[in-house]
C-alpha cells in the first residue's frame, strides 16, 4: 500500500510526489549516448522522440506539425482550436495578447467542421501523420468529420476525463431546468474507431484503468500543468506527477495481467519544463511526453513565444493563464529546444540530448529499461 | 489515531495541515456541472451558496447584505461593528486607511445598544434574512438588544470560544486589583433561544463537541486566517484549517452517535482565498464556508478594497493588519466573484462556479456527497 | 525514543523542530487575561516577567537595566563587552556601525577589571538586581572582580558550553607549540559561589543534565540565534529550539527525581522574535526566555536600532552579523514591546501582553501549568 | 534499512539529504581549538588541511597551486583545461565572460599533449605536489603523458562515473552510425599504475565500492554542484550530498572489512560553500573536501571571480552556468579564505578556521574522530 497519513481524525489521505521531489540516481555502469536509443513506437507509428506536441494553437499549426514530424515527434493539432475557427488563423494568433478576456473573445467564435476537415486535409497533403484533439464533450459531434478525411490518430482529452461521463451540461429548458442529456461512453466509441487513440487526463490509478479497457491505445497522464496553471487555485485539484505516472504503470501491469498482454502506452502530460522533467517522467513509467510549454519559446511556434492551452479560454472559468515565455530575447529553434546542441544549460533546451545523455549515464539503452531507474527523494535546492 | 510525532524528549505533537497541504483527486465517472447542486440547508433556511459572508465591516454592511441575500448567502453583521457605533458608518468607514491606530482609534467609541437594535430594523426591513455577530464577551448584554428586534440567527464569535469561559476579564477595583465576573455559559444562554446559534471558531475536536452540546445550530471552525492575520506569531496559535476541519468533522460524528441525529453545522472560516480552498473546506467535512477578505475586494464591498476583522481593532493586542487588496485596478462585482463569469483565471473569482465544476469533476452533485472526495497530500507548487 | 531518520546506510539522525515548526492548540475552557499570571521566581528572586534581557551591549546598558526592572524583567549586563572595555562606552556604542570589522576593533580594546567593578557599583547603587554575565573562558579571571562588588546573579555563557571545557587555548611556546591549559571546571567553581548562576548555552539532554549538575540555578537553552546569526552557516551548529527546549526540560526531570527535587530553571534563547515565540517556548518547558534582538528595537536601546551578540565581535570567526533593526522608523518604548498597548499587529510588539493573552485563550493561569498547552506541528504560512 | 517512502503504487525511494537538511550537535566536553588538528594524510602525502582544490580553470592555475600548495591544500590541475588548450592561458582566461557559448568555444580548441606534459613540469619544478585530473573518456590517451613528467597524484573524475564504461561514444561511420569502441576499465588501469588515483564523481553506495575496488586511493563523492549547476535540471540527477557521503562511508566500511583493512579515502564534492558544509562533509564521513566555487572569490583565482566547472564548456549539453561570483567588491585572499582571520561572517571565509572551531565545540580533536559527531535533521531557517 502506498504512504499514508492520517490528516484529521478518521481520515486518511496518500502523499503525493512531483517530479521536483524526486531525482535519479545512476546505480549501474555508464553507457556512452551513442548507443542509446530514444525511439518510442506506438500502434503502426515509430517516432525517434517519445515526444508529443501538445494540442495547444501556441505549438501546433499546420506548419510546425512538418517540422515536429521531421525532428522525430508527433504533432496534435487542437481540433477545437483557432485553426477551426478561422479562415485565417494566423491573423487571428497575431491578435491575441496575455489577455484572459481576448483569449476568450478569440475562442468564442464557433469551430466549423468545414474548416477542421480543410486542416486535416492540409496535414495529410503535407505528408506528417495527422493527430487531431477533440475535448470529450465535443467528440460525438466533430470526430466523424475528422475521421471521414482520414487522420492516424485521434486524442480525446479534457482535463479530467473518466470512461463515462454521466451527463453533458444539457439544453436549457423553458422552465429554467435543463434536460440531462447522457454522456460519452468512451468505451464504445473507441471500439467502433480504426485509428489508434489517445486519450486523458487522469490522475490516478482507478481511472487509468477504465480508460485502458476503453480499448485506448495510450492513457494521458495530468492535465498539462504549465507555469501559467491555475487548476490547483480554482479547483483543489493538484497531480504530483511523479505519483500519478507510476500509479498509471501500476494500472498498466494490471491490464496486461487482465488482458494477457495488451500494452497500453503512458503519455505524461503537466510539470514538464525540462530534460530533467522529461527523463523522470519516463523513468516513472510513462513510454513517452506531452510537451507544451516547453515548445512554445520556439521560434517557429505560433504563439509567438506565449503559451496557453485549452483551459485558458474557457468562457466562464478558465484555470490557466496566458504566459508570456518569449521575452524579448531570440527564441532558439525548435531543432536546438528538441536535439541540440545549446548553450543554454537551464535545461529547457536540447531535451532529448539531455533524455539521451542521463540514460546513458544511468546505463540504459532504451526507454523501456530507463523506466527502471532507481529514484530519489531530495528536497528542493 | 492522528499521525503524531515526537518532538522532544518525552512530548509529541500531532502534525496539522493546510488547506495547501492537500488537494482532491477525481477519482470517479465525471458529471455535468449543471446537475450538480451547490445549495445549503441550516436549520429552517435555504442556501443557494454554502457561503456566509463574514461579520467584518469591510464585507457586510446593510447594503451589501442584500446584495449576498440576492446571490444566495447569508450575511453576517458585526452586531460591535463600526454600524453599532457610529451614525454615519459609511462616513466612519471612509475615514479608515491600513494604519491599525486609526481602526483602532475608530472602533473605540462604545457601541451603542440603540444604534444596534436600528441595524437590525433596517436590515429586517430590506428583506433578507438577518444574522448579527455578538463577541463571547458582549453576548449577555447586547443580544437581549438584537433578540427584540427579531433576527434569524445569532453568530456567538471570537477568535478562539470554549464552551465556559471561566472568568471575564472583570472590573478593576480601587487596590489596582479586579473583581473576577464569572463567564458566559453558552450552554443556558443558547438553551434559552429562539433563533439558531452560530459558535465558534474552534480549533480542535474537544472544544467543536463542547460547542456543539451547547445546542448550537453550527460551529465555526477557525479564526478567519487571512493575508494580513498575525495570530500565528503574535499569540503562537495557528489552525492547519484541514485537519481542524476534519476534526470537528469526528466530532460531529461522535455528537450524531450521541444525541441519535442532531446534526450540528460546521463552518469553516479561515485560509479561504480560492474557489480551491473553498472545495478543500467543504471536502474535509466543512458544511459551509465564511468568507471575509475574498468579498473584500468587491466593487461593493464597504471596505473600500481594504480587509480588516475584528482582531485588527484591538486597542491592546491587534493581531491582525489591514490588507489593502484592492490596488488601483477596478473591482469586480460581487456576483463575479461569486457566481461569475470571469476573465480572471487565478482562482479568487466566480468562486462557486468553481466549486460547482470541481464537484462535477469529481462525480458528485451534492455538497454531502462531496465530503467523501478523495484528497491526496502534496508539496506547494 | 525520539523520532529518527536513517538519513544514510548505517547513519540515524533525530529530527529537530524550530519554533516556527509548532504551534499551539487551545483545547480546554478559556480564562480572561486579567487571571493569568506571568511571574516567575528563581531563587530568591522574583519578576513580573518570565524575561532575561540578553547580555548585548545592544540592549543592556546600565540605563536600561533600570527600565528593564521597572519594568517586571531582569537585564544581563555583559561583563567582557563596552562598559568593561571603555570608560565612555555610550562614545564607543556610538562609533559602531553595521560594519563587523568595526565591531572587532572596538572590542579588541582590553576588559579592565576596574571598569568591571565600577559598571557592577553603579548598577547596585541604581537600586536594580544586579547580573553580569561572563565567557566561560574568562570567568575565572574575571568572577572574583564582579563577586567582590556583590552582584545577585551570574551568568556564565557562551555559544556552545560544556560541563568541563578540556583545555582553554594554551599559551604560545617559543617552538610554535602552545602548553595545555586545563579548563574551567564549572562544578567546582559553581559550588564555591554564594550567589546563583545561569549557565549556558547549551543543545541537548547530556550537556543540559551535566550543566544542572554543575548546581547553577538556571540553565540556558540555545545560543541566541537572531536574523543576523550565521552559526549555522559558519560552524554547520544550528539548534531547533522547540526540540531543545524539550530534551532540556526531560533533563530537569530526571535531575529532579536523581536529586530529589532540585529544581532548574531553563531559559530559552534564541529564534524568539515575537510574543508567539515565547509562548511557544514556555509551552516547550521553559521557565523564562532571554531576550536580545527583540529589545534591540526600542528606543531606549543602546545599540541605536543595531543588534548584534558577542560571536559578531569575535576576531578571527565572526559568527554573527551587525543587524540594523530600526530602520528610520521612530522606535518603541520598550515598555511598549514589553506591556504594551500598541497598534503593531506583527507579535513583535507588547510582548508579555501577548503571551497573557494566549495563555488566557489556551486556559492556564500560570506558566509552569501552560508548559503543558498541546502544540501541533505544521507547515509554515 | 535506510528510510524508503512508497511514491506510487509499487514504487519506492529513499530519502535523500542534502548538506543543508542537517545540523551536528554538540554533546561532548568541549576542547580548545588549539589542540584540535585538521591535519590529512592519503597515501605517502600529509596536508594541514583535508582539502583538494577543483580541477577547474576558474580556481587551478600553475600559480594558484603553489599557494595552495603553501596554505596547506592540494591543487589539483584540470589536465584538459585551457591550460592545455591555450599557450597563453592567462589570455584565454581573460576573453572569458560568463556567456556558455564563449565558454564552449573557448573549450572547443582541442587539447595538447605537449602543452600538458609542459603544465606538469612546471608544476614540478615549482615544487608543489603535482596532481592532475583527467576524464575518464581521454584517460587512456592522456595519462601516459602526465606520467611520463612525474605526478604525485591522478585524478579521474567526469560527473558520473563508473567501474567500467560500457563503450565510449564510438566513431562516426561514413554510413551516418558509429563504431562502437569498447570504455575505459579503471581497474585495469589502476592497477598498472605506481601514483595513487583519486576517481569520481560518484553517488552511490554500490558505484562507491565498485571505485573503491579499481584500487584508487581516495573515491570523490558527487559532482560539484555548485550555485550555477544545472545537473538537477537538465538531466535530472541530483545528489543529496549528506546521505551520499553517509553511503559511501559504509561503502568503505564494508570495503575494509573486505580487504581485511584497505582504507579508501573519501573527497565530498559539491554542495559546500561555507565551512558549515565542510564540517557536514566530514561529520558524514568524507575524509576531505574538494572545493570549486568557495576558492574563485579569491583575489588570486585565476577566473576573475568568476567560476565555472568542466560541465559548462560542454559543447552539446552543458549542464552548469559561469557564476560571477565577485561582484565589483574587493575579493579576498586565498588566506583569508581558507585560514582567516576574517570580518566576514557568512561562513564563506576561514573555512579551515571555522572547521577547527566547530571540531573543539563538539570535542573532538581529529577528523576521523569528528566523523562521528552526532547529526540531527532540521528544516531550513
Amino acid at each position: 500500500m502506498p504512504e499514508s497519513v492520517e490528516i484529521g481524525l478518521g481520515r486518511s489521505a496518500r502523499r503525493g510526489y512531483h517530479f521536483d521531489d524526486i531525482a535519479l540516481v545512476p546505480t549501474r555502469r555508464t553507457r556512452g549516448a551513442s548507443i542509446v536509443s530514444t525511439a518510442w513506437q506506438i500502434d503502426a507509428h515509430t517516432f525517434d522522440l517519445p515526444m508529443v506536441a501538445a494540442p495547444s494553437d501556441a505549438v501546433v499549426s499546420p506548419a510546425t506539425a512538418s517540422e515536429i514530424e521531421r525532428l522525430g515527434g508527433l504533432a496534435v493539432l487542437d481540433g477545437e482550436g483557432l485553426w477551426a475557427r478561422y479562415e485565417d488563423a494566423d491573423d487571428a494568433l497575431a491578435q491575441l495578447d496575455t489577455d484572459t478576456a481576448t483569449l476568450q473573445h478569440s475562442y468564442s467564435r464557433p469551430v466549423s467542421p468545414d474548416l477542421l476537415r480543410r486542416r486535416v486535409k492540409e496535414l495529410r497533403a503535407s505528408g506528417v501523420r495527422v493527430a487531431v484533439r477533440l475535448s470529450p464533450q465535443h467528440t460525438a459531434d466533430l470526430a466523424p468529420h475528422v475521421l471521414a478525411e482520414g487522420i492516424d490518430l485521434l486524442v480525446i482529452q479534457g482535463t479530467v476525463i473518466s470512461a463515462e461521463h454521466v451527463a453533458s451540461e444539457g439544453t436549457p429548458r423553458a422552465d429554467g431546468g435543463r434536460d440531462i442529456a447522457p454522456g460519452l461512453n468512451l468505451k464504445r466509441f473507441i471500439a467502433d474507431l480504426d485509428v489508434p487513440v489517445l486519450v486523458g487526463g487522469c490522475t490516478n490509478y482507478q481511472t487509468a484503468l477504465h480508460l485502458m479497457r476503453t480499448g485506448a491505445a495510450g492513457v494521458i497522464i495530468g492535465y498539462g500543468a504549465h507555469l501559467g496553471s491555475t487548476t490547483h487555485s480554482m479547483l483543489g485539484i493538484d497531480v504530483p506527477m511523479a505519483t500519478a505516472v507510476i500509479d498509471a504503470a501500476a494500472a498498466r501491469r494490471d491490464y496486461l495481467d487482465e488482458t494477457g498482454g495488451r500494452y497500453v502506452h503512458l503519455v505524461a502530460y503537466g510539470d514538464i519544463a525540462t530534460g530533467a522533467d522529461i527523463a523522470k517522467a519516463i523513468a516513472c513509467g510513462a513510454d513517452a511526453v506531452m510537451l507544451g510549454q516547453p515548445l512554445a519559446t520556439a521560434a517557429e511556434a505560433p504563439g509567438h513565444g506565449r503559451y496557453w492551452d485549452a483551459t485558458a479560454a474557457h468562457p466562464r472559468v478558465p484555470r490557466s493563464a496566458v504566459i508570456d515565455l518569449g521575452g524579448n530575447g531570440e527564441r532558439p529553434a525548435l531543432e536546438e529546444l528538441l536535439l541540440g546542441p545549446t548553450s543554454d544549460p537551464t535545461g529547457e533546451r536540447n531535451l532529448f540530448g539531455a533524455l539521451r545523455r542521463v540514460m546513458g549515464k544511468c546505463g540504459y539503452s532504451s526507454l523501456k529499461e530507463f523506466q527502471k531507474v532507481e529514484l530519489i527523494v531530495a528536497g528542493a535546492r
